[in-house]
């Protein structure tokens, strides 16, 4: 790969040669490499996938635009990993483990230096996860990031968002509302130290898709769902297929916030960066009572902070608990792209 | 499904809704509908779909961009067919049989016209070849419209682009360069009559998969390609991988124009529409003489018109053939999304 040698001088010669770069040269030298997990992979009218006896491919595809999934300010290597790792989220969501993935690009032109980059973060977290780049597509028009993801998980192990059952603990990973936070300092709406926007904004430019939870979570949870729009909205969706309500205890969910203590944000604020911030790449799960000790197990196996935020009910509401255990309104609205500007 | 029933009442009743309409409503209203073949299709964070035993998954994606694949005034129930068309072609041409799509959609903003037009010829092609919308993405955005589409094949069965063979015949499915001639009408360099228009235009906008002659053609041809950017060039893609080269009768290729007799146009016109077309999505393939008759079974039994254009030679060039059968210079550039404007 040409990209293994970007010294400058390398690079100039480069930005000669792609001035001149078409199509298939675009693919060639920045999203061709031998599959590991595939029969065939870039380069034929279509890719060639085994599915092992057993297993069940599960499929999922995200588009990110820019301007509204990402800031045309976003450093090129994070956003290569954040196309990605909202597709690996889905996965982990399923309990499904990553093995392809197909790259469609819209790009208004042929810079070199930001294709180095973008590819640059693909192929570290594809690396890491062990997910080929099988094919795909790239074209002139604008800025347009469309990635399907494949992975196989087995029919009985696969992670549902119809399976909550009342009783169970609703839990969240990771942290919530940090990537928000950064989100409103962007937009002018909030004000925080500089050392907790660069955090916050690492949490919305680089989410980490919880893959590893996700597969130890296979045999314990009932139900699973990746908050993307928003933990109430994604929450909603287990508890209106699931046919089920939740009690949230928003004291715990609060704690999520990586930079609650040090962003000097009002209540609100903090309440409503987490409730209902959207863009936290998190599993939301619920799973019987006793296996609390096996769930802890599963988060510390996978590196993953686990924080258990309430219950399931039979009853189909959604209750929000303030510390006190009291219900409080819930006047959250959850990300849409279609209802927001 | 509320379009079913689109008399101008309900048209009336629906932009009223629509007006108000966010992403999980436009999913299903207009995008779900009950999986066939998936086990789990729309409404999870992924879809689950089983590959039956000794098949493989045949997965390919295409991105269609607005002013770049489509125009500005397409019909939109045309654009839901060619959206799909193009990715069932890929499959097509690997002789695999489409299974399930999942759809990703930019859109500037809801109207639930073009909608229920696009959605109108995206199911109409979807349920001709029994393929399940499974999953997807909608979001707000410049005209965008990705899919990625799946298939199986048997190892042994799937036709690719490296397996020709010095002394193959090489044949092209239905008719080229009539979607090319379409374009330059629009684009006001060629005038011709108002029937020969319409029917380019259709071929344009609204092309045949070669499912059913891709799926005949298992065991019987070496190499296939479907042909979008232009028969030399995709026959270069087949060439370059088998380390093959070809001579083409080009008068075959020109017979192979459903136009070519009224259209008026100049030979080099027509020889420039046919060979260096794009957006024919016909099936480009090779296969041995002895199998001619089998081929020809093929064609007839799938309903495809297949015409023999040349040979597969095994000096590595790609040698055009004038009616005298005397080379002649190939000064034709196949289509490159970022080389062309």
């Amino acid at each position: 790969m040409i990209v293994a040698f970007c010294a400058p001088v390398v690079e100039a010669v480069l930005e000669v040669m792609l001035g001149l770069m078409g199509e298939f040269d675009l693919i060639e030298t920045f999203f061709k490499r031998p599959p590991r997990h595939a029969e065939l992979g870039v380069g034929d009218d279509c890719a060639l996938l085994s599915v092992k006896a057993g297993q069940q491919l599960a499929i999922s595809s995200d588009m990110l635009v820019e301007g509204r999934h990402f800031l045309s300010t976003v450093n090129p290597e994070h956003l290569g990993h954040k196309a990605l790792a909202v597709n690996l989220s889905d996965l982990a969501a399923c309990g499904a483990q990553p093995k392809a993935f197909l790259l469609s690009l819209s790009l208004p032109e042929v810079v070199p230096q930001w294709l180095t980059e973008f590819s640059k973060g693909l192929w570290a977290l594809a690396d890491l996860h062990q997910c080929d780049l099988v094919g795909g597509d790239t074209t002139r028009g604008p800025l347009n990031i469309c990635i399907t993801v494949l992975g196989e998980v087995s029919a009985q192990d696969a992670l549902l968002r119809r399976a909550a059952q009342a009783g169970d603990d609703v839990y969240v990973s990771g942290h919530l509302g940090d990537a928000r936070l950064a989100l409103e300092v962007f937009r002018g709406n909030v004000s925080v130290p500089q050392a907790v926007f660069e955090a916050a904004r690492l949490r919305m430019e680089k989410p980490t898709p919880r893959v590893a939870l996700g597969l130890a979570l296979r045999g314990l949870a009932h139900s699973a769902i990746d908050i993307s729009d928003g933990l109430l909205g994604d929450l909603q969706h287990i508890l209106k297929a699931s046919g089920v309500g939740a009690e949230i205890e928003t004291q715990q969910v609060l704690g999520t916030m990586a930079c609650a203590q040090t962003a000097g944000l009002s209540q609100d604020d903090l309440l409503r960066f987490t409730l209902a911030g959207g863009d936290d790449y998190e599993l939301l799960f619920t799973a019987p009572q006793h296996q609390r000790n096996a769930i802890a197990a599963a988060g510390h196996a996978s590196g993953t902070a686990v924080t258990r935020i309430g219950k399931i009910t039979a009853s189909p509401l959604l209750v929000l608990l303030d510390p006190h255990g009291q219900p409080m309104p819930n006047s959250f609205a959850s990300f849409d792209h279609f209802k927001t500007t």
